[in-house]
């Protein structure tokens, strides 16, 4: 019986019907063969690449969004939990404030833009992004501070790509992307949820910033003393959520820490051998692979490619220095 | 009532029959809402990128090869009918030759072997790849040569991606790129079959090799000098062939010429804005309406993208280039 301290909202009937409402609102996920001898074991890719705004980010903005009366959203975030609540707010009639660094690529600025949120660029050596989301949080009360990984609702937005993954076919082994934890503990929902006791669940999380990895072998919430510096952007984060770590400290196998060069390694084999673009983060789970191969040899691997947004820049510097 | 003069095989009883059987063997196109401001059209991608072998040609070669009973295959290809080709034989129990020029790319010799094809070389300053083709042949009597569009169970093969785009909502216009007219004649033949009369079709062909667009506007069969030195690689042919020409002569509305420019821009909206990795020739026909929006306002159109494989260096030299 799935029952969490910290959120006891989440609960089975709650999961049933965000399973059954959210799926009309969002892509369904691509799966791709991914055959590779080298690997000696049989790949499947989940690819969220195709997902509205690029990512799986907007499973969970939209069932968050979906269920909240506020008409604006404030939200952190220079990357693609910005993109899928400013696309989710214009879906739902609802406005949004992005707080970004002012440093942050003009591409991930514009791409907010483009779907109607509005940014609000902070000088982070003068004042912290979550401090300029609590002054403006102060000046409206018709507000919502959307969190991207730490909320019920986001995590069980995310366990709706479990839902299609579990009912595509059976695998030995789920490997999901670790930052704050939000997708990956939507996974291992949907498993508890499904009783899909024989599938293991293991996280790919970067080497560099490997807090998760640590919490796991350690059995308590570590964190990070900065924002990690890795390839992998969408996994910058100073530690896992608290409800995220009660879902996956019981739930997870284990967490692989990815090295960013079979990161970048794992974006060259998805450009080269299957014609996916994928972002640094959404290689990290072909980059588990790379970095542990015995550990999935004979297994039916599903690899969850959390998405593709990444700018034409990185990208080539990647293609042209993997070669 | 279908009749070619140059395919009399080319029967509604035939088409009919590799529409029932073909689907099995391939993977369906992959269907992407394209939403693009700037260009006032409701665009569809289907996409071949993640057909087997990474482009539609796959479509026919097993179409070919399933229907002939010699054990070893002879083609010509630098490209992606080699590749497909080779696939389809090793899938089929057969053995193949791809005779390439001396000068192809490392990646493209590598992709042809890896699906177990032998790999002939012709220095083309010595012996052109037709006459070497010509030689192997000679040599066996248990080869047949595969043609890479001029044939209609090449045509018949790429239909059923016709039948895909039909099957799946009305457009008014589907664009299909163009260099020997195999994947175009293989749309028009469907819509004929189906006598979708209601929709047109477009060709989107590279500018600098424009002989379809002047045979088009002539009404006779026009060929290039030479191979025309264009970015999209997949259409560098002299000319259409004899059987892609009697379909296309009447079938086609139209042929949109394409600047190099116009597909690397193209390239480039895939790549930023739907994450879809395209090779240049795949672009060509997004490219075409860029050249010619007006052309295109208001309507709904289907943008066949017929492949994504790519070298890395020429694929990061365009988003370098482009941004």
């Amino acid at each position: 019986m799935l029952h969490y301290e910290i959120a006891p909202e989440l609960t089975p009937a709650y999961i049933q019907s965000v399973w059954q409402t959210l799926p009309r609102h969002i892509r369904p996920t691509l799966f791709l063969s991914a055959p590779c001898p080298e690997l000696k074991c049989e790949v499947t890719i989940a690819s969220e690449t195709f997902q509205y705004t690029g990512s799986f980010k907007f499973r969970a903005a939209y069932n968050l969004l979906s269920s909240i009366p506020q008409p604006h959203i404030i939200a952190a975030s220079s990357g693609n939990f910005g993109q899928a609540i400013a696309y989710a707010s214009k879906l739902l009639g609802k406005t949004c404030t992005i707080v970004m660094p002012n440093t942050s690529a003009q591409v991930k600025i514009a791409a907010v833009k483009a779907y109607e949120g509005s940014v609000d660029l902070v000088d982070v050596r003068q004042v912290s992004r979550a401090e300029r989301v609590a002054q403006l949080m102060a000046q409206r009360t018709d507000a919502f501070q959307a969190q991207a990984y730490d909320d019920y609702r986001v995590v069980t937005g995310n366990s709706t790509l479990g839902q299609e993954i579990f009912n595509t076919t059976h695998f030995d082994v789920i490997v999901a992307p670790i930052g704050g934890g939000g997708l990956s503990s939507g996974i291992v929902l949907a498993r508890d949820f499904l009783q899909h006791t024989e599938t293991e669940i293991i996280g790919a999380e970067p080497l560099p910033g490997n807090d998760a990895a640590r919490s796991l072998q350690s059995g308590r919430l570590i964190r990070n003393e900065q924002e990690p510096a890795t390839i992998a952007d969408g996994a910058r984060t100073v530690s896992l959520g608290k409800l995220n770590w009660e879902i996956l400290q019981h739930g997870l196998t284990d967490i692989i820490e990815v090295p960013d060069a079979l990161t970048s390694r794992a974006l060259l084999h998805c450009f080269r051998y299957l014609n996916l673009k994928v972002e640094p983060t959404g290689a990290l789970t072909i980059g588990a692979l790379f970095a542990d191969p015995e550990r999935f040899s004979g297994k039916r691997v599903c690899c969850i490619v959390s998405g593709g947004n990444v700018d034409p820049s990185v990208y080539a510097q990647i293609l042209t220095t993997e070669i």
